[in-house]
């Protein structure tokens, strides 16, 4: 994925949208789990950690690809993930996996202030919303999308 | 505004959230309500005219001007406004203006299918949720963001 920032919907209250970057993996080893580096100055990350449910909607316009379409077209792919947003155990392999794959494609993360408590999250998709041609909505499982090859 | 594309976020409930256009006025004319051609085949629109409650997050990144920030980063701006996402009466003062504005900044709407009722809706925003600089969401009334006029 070369998409590097998304809306991030981490509460179902008002004001709990924001905009975030995140990581599903080094370039190429793409896993469809988007981690996040997340400060609880924040409201996303301290919202997360009071109520799971959350959602990232992410659209295939700012990678370049749809061509001329309007992103609203529907042959310009939009996909929602919807599901728990949960921080990942600081000592673990998946969390070492996932500040790889973040600090890789967001350079800058490196430098953010280490006493604002970034900490890494996942967001663990329960359901998908996903757009890419005419006809509406496509059917598409969360087991599915993460079985999904990426075939460059 | 320069952007082209948003995340819709128009119920409260699962795989709500999705990607349109949207305008705001002629180039030189930015009023600040987001109005947006949807068509009632896709859910945005039909679920926003059996619940209004919606919201809209734009990011700065895709205008270009955070420079090699992070879009994460603080210092590139996130918006999002929450309120009611209601159709414009059609034979209004209000539509001629959002259907101008929209087929402006979105040539390729005027050729939208005829038949996929496509209709004309704005925000209503009642609370907005923005960070531009370091040290947290600003706060900013929805009465100051109207009134704010851009320097260009």
């Amino acid at each position: 994925m070369t998409l590097r920032f998304l809306p991030l919907n981490n509460c179902l209250n008002l004001c709990c949208r924001n905009v975030v970057s995140f990581s599903d993996g080094l370039a190429d080893k793409s896993t469809g789990v988007p981690y996040f580096y997340l400060t609880t100055l924040d409201p996303t990350a301290r919202n997360a950690l009071k109520d799971h449910r959350s959602s990232l909607t992410i659209s295939e316009y700012p990678i370049g690809t749809c061509g001329k379409a309007d992103p609203e077209n529907p042959v310009c792919s939009k996909i929602t993930l919807t599901g728990k947003l949960v921080p990942v155990d600081a000592n673990s392999k998946e969390s070492e996996f996932a500040q790889a794959a973040l600090f890789a494609k967001h350079p800058e993360m490196k430098e953010w202030p280490k006493n604002h408590d970034f900490r890494i999250f996942k967001l663990e998709a329960e359901n998908i919303f996903m757009i890419n041609w005419f006809g509406g909505p496509k059917p598409l499982t969360v087991e599915e999308y993460l079985k999904y090859k990426m075939s460059v």
